[in-house]
């Protein structure tokens, strides 16, 4: 017997698309450090660790089947389309714009969770 | 030199209430756990450990001086007001209440952080 | 110029068993509290959601880059040994089995990190 | 009826100790950043990023009453320690020092937990 409903192709998309945008953000926060520069400023940088949190919040809460999971996608769906934003305008090498374009499939689908 | 920028006292304020209804919420886990019932029911304490998270991120951004924190906040005030309301309807013992209680500090003051 | 050296097989692999686990040990808390019994434990549903923190430490300071991942794989690999014989004890269907597999692999990489 | 055992004084410091820790690393990472030079080597600012992670999964897992918090604290210990090392090394104003003073202060309550 399994208890738990399974979830549906969407919620588990997003949670793929949050883990991934989590672990991008996580690796190209070293990247931008070895940059420096403008990959290194405060708010860049701020923006990037607060994004990889809220990911990892959404992903979990999504994880652990809680309805509040609306809240915290509608959240991430903001902060990763500002940290988009962020490495898209600095988004001169492979390693941004693959952050960049993580940072949007997240958007995109936790937008769609938190409808 | 400190070039920080010094945090106003309403954002110490939220930072001290999110970092308190974290810790109430991971440690009023193992009560409910322990009490069994409808205090260990999967919607409760799914619902406790997202606020954790969501408590933790909202400080965690707060802390680290990201403008975004006003989209963690409106989640973080969503949830903790939902998790004030399921410990407060099973509030039988000082410890539950004391979770309710801090819940419902945290969700007032990222209410207004997040305004 | 992409400045950031790569990781090498042993850490990707690694990390994806770290996130794995994270990901299987909070889902699997639902499962759980929904089973109840011996499942929702508070000795097993306290060190599940350890597990998962720890996982979640381990593959970030592994993703980031910091020598330290050395500490936290050795907490995280005896951390998830417990954690898979806790599974194991009460195996009894598919949920909870691939919660232990899960959390061997977990521990067998991150051994081998630590070492 | 209370279930939950108290915990003893040595935890419950500590417990404080690793929080206090942890919101010292993550809101002098963004001192660090505006400083620059030294204090955003990447090695120091990814050591201060996984330090403020074990300093939470460390306090949560006592938090929530987990023995496994023993494997936790012992990494918190060691890498407190060389998190403690690196701020002294460029502790050329007061919210370095801090830091500082926090990591060292958590390293050893963490390896009196840890014995």
């Amino acid at each position: 017997m399994e208890a738990t409903a399974p979830r549906d192709v969407a919620m588990d998309d997003c949670i793929a698309n949050c883990t991934d945008c989590h672990a991008r953000c996580v690796e190209t926060l070293r990247h931008c450090l070895e940059r420096g520069g403008q990959h290194a400023s405060p708010d860049h940088l701020t923006l990037m660790a607060t994004c990889a949190d809220i990911c990892r919040t959404s992903a979990d809460a999504m994880l652990r089947g809680a309805d509040v999971h609306v809240y915290t996608c509608r959240a991430c769906a903001e902060i990763c389309r500002r940290c988009a934003e962020s490495c898209e305008r600095i988004a001169d090498d492979a390693t941004m714009r693959r952050c960049a374009e993580a940072c949007r499939r997240c958007a995109e689908s936790c937008a769609r969770m938190a409808a």
